[in-house]
């Protein structure tokens, strides 16, 4: 297994992913029939996309740590979109979201088949259960891929310290996210500390640690990836805020401006805020929560954050947290070919439009 | 660390929870000071009561399979605790349950903070989110307790495939019976199905296997654990199946008759449908799932139970169950002073009050 570009890696990393869900999807039918559509949801939950960019910045940290490129390493890393996928499914419970990724969430696709069925009781409740119980399945097979990836004892147990911590903070993150919006002010100072929290180390720095800590890196390799991985992770956040507000639909999958309708207090809210004029602040505060914002009041908010000024601000963070992020790996002892595949990934993660 | 009577086990389990939530709640305080309800309703449910019979199964598996006692695997073993948290707090979600060991659910917990402390937003959701995310915690603890625990990585290695098979069929089990209220028909192989995925496995063969592979066991010990647990296990569930129904609430920290109100199908349901008479049936059938079901009404639905004679049979079952899994243990090579404490805790699980 030469090393390759991202592609591959991506590529390989579906690879993994489709091999282990679809061996747990047959297990799940044989223990019961009634199984099939847990084993169906959740195996096309996971495969059918996503950006894949936590196992892939895992794979670059064992690839810049010295890792030998492997299939093993390869799937050990993909154990993290299974906690990634999770996250997702338990989000749009929390948030109350009907889509993601252009597909009904697990929530509403278990509701609809309580409705078609003819079942009896709440569909509502029956499909926020099943998202509750496949998040929790998800989550615990994200343990099961590291274990059998075939990597040694010593590399699971070194990786396992890091998923530990990993998955505590995202947790934690979740909670404060949620916490934040309810307590219904915005404050820059918390956003970016969330961010930091829930994108700079969960997205980015622990995956790269990750990686490192499978391959048996020493601490000047979990410094650099610091260093690369913070600003890097903030840059990613900044981005899925310019995208929850400005995103095309099309694109990202998600409604446009879903983050104001669901009252999300962000980086780029707290900045529109503390910059607008009173009214157009007062418009905006109004609007954060208001599920039922029309398409018209949503693009009079868009506008109104533009103008703001915070919009061009958020563009101008981006920029300049990139250039640090990459501006760490100069002075690093990461071999060049890696350092050339975490440039472009940084590049993607940052320029994306979904 | 001398072999010990029961109650040693659980004072020992009861420690090991303490210091690793302690440690943990500590760590959440120290990432964010409004982390804080989340570490305090964490710990304070963990370790706030339970019965402890999943790591005492497993603990007791281990001893029995001849591990040497110890504080490391006594550690290991107090993980099961941690899954059977994020199972409660999920379940108390799913259920819309509002108590649980006479104290709120997490849920609810969450939901009366978010209205004591005027926070805008729905409280209701508040309060689910942050349950599916204690919940969440919890299950990614589990893993870190085990990996903490100071036994060896091949110890936790053999003991990780048991228990990744062991959350995976908690999830299922979890889910089918979710499914079996929405089916709305009773149907005794169906819940006897169930039963066994939740508890005949779930709750005693799974956590004894846990044990013995910590312990590095042969086959046989899993052989006999099986023989011993599986039985063991159904008539555990039963007790849980008259508890739901006929429990003093006082004594199971839960309102009397709550199975009924919930429309819980247990094998219990699925015996009275089939014995009562076709107006005891009828209303019967009519009560399950019924959320407002008055005192009054309740206590006409326990006589209807009680004389359609399925009580006096879950009780046979549940004796005949017990012989059929004590008598497993006289042919095996378990030390006799583990034989004795199995078949102590076996005569526990099966007539507790609570």
């Amino acid at each position: 297994m030469p090393l390759v570009g991202l592609s591959d890696i991506r590529d390989g990393i579906e690879k993994e992913l489709a091999d282990f869900v679809s061996t747990r999807a047959n297990a799940l039918r044989e223990i019961d029939a009634y199984l099939a559509p847990v084993a169906n949801a959740l195996s096309q939950y996971i495969v059918s996309g996503g950006k894949r960019f936590r196992p892939t910045f895992a794979y670059l940290g064992y690839l810049g740590a010295g890792g030998e490129p492997s299939q093993s390493a390869l799937r050990a890393c993909s154990a993290l979109e299974l906690v990634h996928a999770c996250a997702l499914i338990h989000d749009d419970v929390m948030d109350g979201s009907d889509s993601r990724r252009n597909m009904p969430a697990i929530h509403k696709r278990f509701e609809s088949q309580h409705i078609e069925s003819n079942f009896s009781g709440s569909a509502e409740r029956f499909g926020v259960a099943s998202a509750i119980l496949l998040g929790d399945l998800a989550l615990s097979w994200s343990d099961w891929l590291l274990d059998e990836s075939g990597m040694s004892n010593q590399a699971i147990t070194r990786a396992n310290q890091v998923f530990q911590e990993m998955r505590e903070e995202l947790m934690v993150g979740q909670y404060l996210d949620v916490l934040e919006g309810a307590l219904g002010k915005s404050n820059r100072e918390r956003s970016l500390k969330i961010a930091n929290l829930k994108s700079g180390k969960y997205s980015i720095e622990r995956p790269l640690h990750f990686g490192a800590a499978l391959a048996g890196a020493d601490s000047a390799i979990f410094k650099t990836f610091s260093e690369y991985g913070l600003p890097l992770g903030q840059a990613f956040q900044l981005r899925d805020d310019l995208l929850g507000v400005f995103g095309d639909s099309k694109v990202t999958g998600k409604p446009s401006g879903d983050d104001i309708r669901e009252g999300k207090r962000t980086v780029l809210i707290a900045m529109a805020l503390a910059s607008a004029n009173p009214s157009s602040r007062d418009e905006i505060e109004s609007a954060l929560g208001n599920t039922n914002l029309s398409e018209v009041e949503t693009t009079r908010i868009q506008v109104a954050i533009e103008e703001s000024g915070a919009r061009a601000e958020c563009e101008r963070l981006i920029d300049q947290l990139l250039d640090e992020s990459l501006d760490s790996l100069k002075e690093s002892y990461v071999a060049a070919e890696v350092k050339s595949l975490l440039e472009e990934i940084a590049n993607l993660a940052t320029k994306r439009s979904s």
